[in-house]
């Protein structure tokens, strides 16, 4: 793990989550950052969101906080009395302005979060050291049916200097991102213009969060932000030159990998699913494909079970709205290309089974031949496990 | 069980299915009927459906013959020959052409049926007397992971004469119509010509089976047939007048009790779910905001596990794109407000969860208070069987 330079945090447990785990935590920029992001689409929006666009349209934010274990989603004006007084208290602790802090919080819906506990929190984490391994802790606090926590660093050459970028992520279940999704927080020493910064965060979600789904339910309280402090002293990045590109490629590689960690880790989930979609009329043809195979309850069930049953990703690819001739379209599993040009090929069952059993990440393709265009998408198989975490989540 | 006059059927096993249960059958009117229908979107389609839609466009519907265990889709050139090879048979056996004849199939996607078994099994069938009876054995021939039959059937008084409709359906996975739905054959001694018979049945299927989900996968064999004979002698049905009205009003009335029976008989269900979407902007968007909330796995996995977690109703509504403001959304289950302008009510938990386990339909009502429109759409609970089921459905 490489920590970018001025960022440390901590994390306490509070008493907000029903066990005794870490259940919020704070991130801190020594110097102001340049922040920028993207959030959920559904109606109902967390009473923290609103907080949090504002933070990052105005340039300067100094912390990220984030608790777990109630959502603060659907609490109506004592929602958002209780996200304001959240950050307030922060505010005070950090000896900042309110609007430099963003919050985040995840949980159940429909539940305010006792703000008397997460007060007692700050004086927990605030009393203590912050530490720049503190951030992994924090990335620990902000887990709800996550099995094991999502970090991702990558460390760079930047205009000659060394740029760190380190993301967490949080997220198992309530996973099909309609823009960005579950909380992402990613942070980095390079020095960057907000437009710039909001471009690469876009381009990267849209790459990354937005072709990953566990369950097809988009969440109240998604969010990815990134912060940049410019500590490492780069030129800053502006326009679309070299730098920018190879920023953004980096920063795509973080939430790439964190987004296959979310995969992976999907409420129930005994295999990461990889489904690639090429030669699609359009991008958005692509990924209209690869998310209908994704989404698919019958392929996710059928891969928790090792069985090929590949006419289920065509029926999908069939109803996904994408224009193509089926006639025209190849299937592959795991590399064995099972259908083509409108018939099945003969191919061995069994092998095809031992490879589902043998392998941790199932590989889909399907050649439309319809165009160029093509995407990559993550999704988990369906399992007993994920009925059983959902049915009995709040009771 | 009312049998229209004129229609006889009959079933056999043949031996498509693994098990030795019906598997194929034969539905025949004494004379030639009307026909209308609507079929599948999915882009893979079976390979009967261009032969059904051609049959129904003639306009002279003899017999449905219905075939079980094999899908015949994704089938290519082979599977267009064993259709028509299957049809042309049936047409000899019943000394009619080959284009009164709906083929109907369904099954695992992808697998050729064997067509000498099912020559055989129409040497069987045709070496037996047809009956009236005989159709309920058609509607059990054509079950695949149904554990009951579906039935329906309505007599009423049309233009001073006895008029009845009787209902088959079959469809408990894979269920997600996209105009029609699953298989679904419905026989009339109405007179009804043509384009009002098929104005009648989209309406109808609209209103129904496309208010139905089971695991959101829209199956590449759907089809609803709906076949009037005239031996009620009735004045024939044209126009927009009140004997269609009527006349739609019943087969609407049968189409959404096997609707009801589909999404009570999902796969792994325990509880039938209604959901009711009220003053919406829209239909499409009451249509629309109501299948998002009976689509979501979570909210079913909720329903499964008894936990009144009325969040993720809210989370779907958001994200389900009909337009609404947040802040006037009324959220009800089992008829008990839970949540408005914005905020949960005090409410009882443990009733509702009581209320979840004891009652057979669970009824959601959201109330969105954006305009006029709404919608009731039914689904079932998501249960481990579900998972069991479908994950070694072809192994």
């Amino acid at each position: 793990m490489d920590f970018p330079k001025g960022f440390c945090g901590g994390a306490t447990a509070a008493g907000l989550k029903p066990s005794d785990k870490l259940d919020m935590g704070v991130l801190v920029s020594e110097t102001p950052c340049v922040g920028a992001g993207v959030f959920t689409r559904n109606l109902f929006q967390g009473a923290n969101i609103p907080f949090c666009r504002e933070a990052l349209a105005k340039g300067a934010v100094r912390a990220i906080v984030v608790h777990a274990g109630q959502a603060n989603a659907c609490t109506g004006a004592k929602g958002i009395a209780a996200a304001q007084s959240v950050i307030d208290r922060a505010a005070k602790h950090l000896g900042c302005e309110s609007s430099e802090i963003v919050l985040g919080s995840t949980g159940v819906i429909g539940v305010l979060p006792d703000t008397k506990k997460i007060f007692g929190g700050f004086e927990k984490i605030f009393a203590a050291d912050l530490t720049p391994e503190g951030i992994q802790q924090v990335g620990k606090a902000m887990m709800t049916t996550d099995t094991v926590q999502k970090t991702a660093s990558v460390k760079f050459k930047l205009g000659g200097k060394t740029v760190t970028i380190l993301g967490l992520a949080k997220g198992a279940g309530m996973i099909h991102p309609n823009m960005g999704t579950m909380l992402s927080y990613i942070v980095t020493d390079a020095a960057i213009a907000r437009p710039a910064l909001q471009r690469a965060v876009k381009e990267s979600a849209d790459a990354t969060y937005n072709c990953l789904t566990v369950d097809g339910d988009t969440s109240t309280s998604d969010m990815v932000v990134v912060l940049a402090n410019g500590a490492a002293e780069n030129k800053t990045v502006k326009g679309k030159d070299s730098d920018y590109l190879l920023f953004q490629k980096k920063l795509k590689s973080v939430c790439e990998s964190l987004a296959r960690q979310i995969a992976t880790d999907g409420e129930g989930a005994t295999r990461l699913v990889t489904v690639r979609v090429k030669k699609a009329a359009s991008q958005a043809d692509a990924h209209r494909a690869a998310m209908a195979v994704a989404s698919s309850n019958l392929v996710k069930c059928a891969i928790f079970g090792r069985d090929p049953n590949w006419g289920r990703i065509a029926a999908a690819l069939g109803y996904s709205g994408a224009k193509f001739d089926p006639s025209n379209v190849t299937i592959m599993l795991g590399g064995v290309k099972i259908f083509t040009r409108g018939t099945a090929l003969d191919h061995d069952r069994l092998a095809l089974s031992l490879y589902l059993s043998e392998t941790k990440e199932v590989v889909i393709d399907a050649v439309l031949n319809a165009g160029t265009e093509s995407c990559s998408v993550w999704t988990c198989d369906f399992s007993h496990e994920y009925v059983t975490i959902n049915a009995h989540y709040t009771t």
